[in-house]
């Protein structure tokens, strides 16, 4: 079999760029895997367990003779390296490899290409981002299956390469995901709604009972569905502070709109607005049962 | 093995009074138990299963030879119980069994058997809540051991005769629960808080998204994390807004405390609060993880 790309560089080795090396070299998408990083301890662990070929702390080291480059450190950081690294191929982006990322946020590091590249976006920055997880983190959490039958969603912008969109496409097919394409702005709205609200809500709802007289009581017997409810409270932090910053507009507009259907629904308690409540449960309902079947069903295939 | 008392009557036989039934007669706590609602089938269903010994329609014959009546309707339905199952005692209370129930929310059934006992609790009337449920219902999901582990929350009142308290904390020790007193504001305080407000912020953003012109693609690319904190958004309408209505103030008291915390949130969102965010976060995760952790060691026993 040949490998479809010779060099693949990823920056940041953690459970997502860990687990995106290992899918391309058991799928013989990439000949060679190069890690990037500023622990050198966590680069060395994955070539000793296999996830990468080789590794360097030098980023211009890094970036030669790579094919593709994935960034893949944490959010903020993320718009940081694009700073860095779009500079070294100004007046000679045919030199530049194709580049893509995995970050949560996509805005904001459109603006900072954009910012570093003179207005417009390189024609091989392909931004992205896999929707896949695991509550544990690091490159030992790493697994090859990781994005198998999960969705990545590309951003490709007008700007593009044909090219280079494609190849980061079949990048993320080689891992068994499947690929969509949106809009940097569709994307951020989505992600907002689906999971930065509900880690708002999550947070504000376990501090808030944290905070109150009667917390002991109130955590003494809270009970499964509480578990379930605030599982995404136990979220890592500092990555959502940082998805908060970047994604701050989008945020911001969906807890204004689940604060107005809050603000109704407490009318409705308040008033005993027994047929406008029933109505409301009932269509939750009926919208959450449907995700859920869809879901079992994605996963079942 | 004697039996504790001879004969338990369960009002409405879904999955709370048939699993409290099966266990009431598996521990040999009750002699005979007996089944009475306003649906034959369900009632006869549950003589088949095991569940009860026998059943009847007519309250007055129900009532009649019963040592303890369980009152396991809907939540507003059991309001409506207490209103003519006492005036049935009035100028005879050493003729009343000893009465309690199952509802999520105890301040409107006090409200209720004092506006029909002159004001007063009735003596052997000892309200409780066992924090127990399954994802199904009915009395064909009725288990015996639905209850083992999981806590039982009895509100007494001073006007309680001390043994009929003790009757049914010994009832719900032996289907292996474990037994907590608690006033009744601050068990429908705690209860909001832990679930009934995480239910309502389940509804509202559901119902939010499901409104959304881009709902379509909201649940599309909504994943794993999106399914554990919308779950309880799947719960039953009717139910959720029966409880609502019986637990009006508790539940509007806390939908103000989240907004106040969550309007907090939003400030540090909308002024990059770096630092708050952060500090807010890490108490949540905190928070929740101790709480993990407890849950966890509790189901360990």
């Amino acid at each position: 079999m040949t490998a479809r790309i010779d060099t693949t560089v990823i920056l940041g080795l953690g459970l997502i760029g860990g687990s995106l090396a290992r899918a391309l070299k058991a799928r013989g998408f990439s000949a060679r895997v190069i890690g990037h990083g500023h622990r050198e301890a966590s680069l060395a662990r994955g070539v000793e367990l296999g996830v990468i070929d080789d590794y360097t702390m030098d980023l211009n080291a890094a970036l030669e003779g790579a094919d593709v480059v994935v960034v893949a450190t944490p959010t903020l950081v993320a718009a940081g390296m694009l700073e860095r690294i779009l500079p070294l191929y100004a007046g000679r982006e045919e030199a530049m490899p194709v580049i893509t990322d995995v970050a949560s946020v996509k805005g904001n590091l459109q603006r900072a290409a954009q910012g570093a590249w003179g207005g417009r976006m390189p024609p091989r920055l392909v931004l992205g981002h896999p929707i896949a997880g695991s509550e544990r983190s690091g490159v030992e959490a790493s697994r090859a299956d990781l994005f198998r039958n999960h969705r990545v969603i590309l951003t490709p912008d007008a700007d593009n390469e044909p090219a280079a969109v494609q190849l980061v496409r079949d990048m993320w097919l080689a891992t068994g995901a499947e690929v969509v394409d949106m809009s940097v702005a569709s994307h951020d709205a989505v992600l907002a709604a689906t999971s930065h609200l509900p880690h708002m809500l999550a947070y504000a709802l376990v501090d808030a009972l944290a905070q109150s007289p009667a917390s002991d009581d109130i955590f003494r017997f809270a009970a499964g569905g509480f578990r379930d409810f605030t599982r995404i409270a136990s979220s890592d932090p500092v990555m959502w502070r940082d998805i908060a910053i970047a994604n701050r507009e989008a945020v911001l507009a969906t807890i204004d709109q689940f604060s107005g259907h809050l603000a109704a629904l407490r009318k409705a308690v308040d008033t005993q607005d027994a047929e406008g409540m029933l109505q409301t449960f009932s269509r939750a309902k009926a919208a959450r049962d449907e995700f859920a079947a869809m879901l079992e069903a994605r996963q079942r295939n």
